[in-house]
């Protein structure tokens, strides 16, 4: 099984810019399929974002903010997209303290992944922090969110109520819960 | 830690329809914010999609297909979108057996979660499949890919070199790993 398997491959014949907004961008490209064919893929461009499974003692660190896409609020790790040429630590470390306060003297990446392939370029890089230090929160100007700390078994509760269902938080308790259950973070 | 946060809603004071499109929309909300200020964000409505965490004795049913979101070909656990009023349980049948030819006489739902909450709606229903039975796989027209199955140390390779890369596959391995390690499945 090798990273390349080019009888798969799709090419890009052309791209239709349709809309180039604050945060994501859509295009329309048609490719040419392995047939030889053609389809059309709608294609979302987003800048990339980090988000942070930051460990307090035996808790959980999660901020509550209401989410248009779902039109209620919702439990997450803390999180955001990139700036512009930013580093991804460096930004993990700024969402962490921007929206919890919070400094860490331990921060590394669990991994990367893409939160919608079909259809979105989005990546999200996981980062574990440990050995947190409080400060103060200071969340963007059209942020307004909550700070909570949860044990596993609320937050394994807050998943089971829909109250946590989104994938990066669901994947920082399922990553978690290993690193309990075994010893170990990560895969 | 109720269901509701009141103090931290959102209002939606109007929507511009952006883009319809074969999979997606895109719509601009305005938004009026805690403080009473207003706000835009950019929002993706998708029709919902399910995927297959399909286990086959020591191994993991993968396919391997191209994304033209990241230009490449990436492994993932079967997975399609909802088609209209469809049940999420047939559909998840329905996309295991065209995409790698198993039926499964075991499948139920391990959680459902959202991909990308700050900007989509785009919500994943994850099911364990087991006691697989072969047949004839049928992809849609469209679709060209190719089914590999794993081992977990495999899988696990795949995370750490990037040919596995996309949330719900992630997320999908972590269950497995986690019933490996513990004897039960999810959260």
């Amino acid at each position: 099984m090798s990273n390349q398997n080019s009888k798969l491959d799709e090419v890009t014949v052309s791209t239709k810019p349709v809309f180039d907004g604050k945060i994501i961008s859509l295009q329309i490209d048609t490719v040419k399929l392995p047939d030889g064919s053609t389809a059309t893929r709608e294609i979302i461009k987003h800048p990339g974002a980090v988000a942070v499974l930051a460990v307090h003692g035996d808790k959980i660190v999660m901020v509550d903010q209401f989410r248009q896409a779902m039109g209620r609020c919702e439990l997450e790790i803390p999180a955001g997209k990139l700036e512009k040429d930013e580093d991804p630590l460096e930004a993990a470390k700024r969402e962490l303290q921007e929206e919890t306060g919070y400094e860490c003297s331990s921060i590394r990446l669990l991994h990367s992944f893409y939160t919608s392939p079909g259809f979105a370029n989005e990546i999200i890089h996981l980062y574990v922090a440990e050995d947190l230090a409080s400060g103060d929160a200071a969340p963007d100007e059209d942020e307004f969110l909550e700070v909570y700390e949860l044990t596993l078994e609320e937050a394994e509760e807050a998943v089971r109520s829909g109250r946590i269902s989104d994938a990066k938080t669901v994947m920082a308790i399922y990553a978690w819960k290993l690193k309990l259950a075994t010893g170990t973070f990560g895969l």
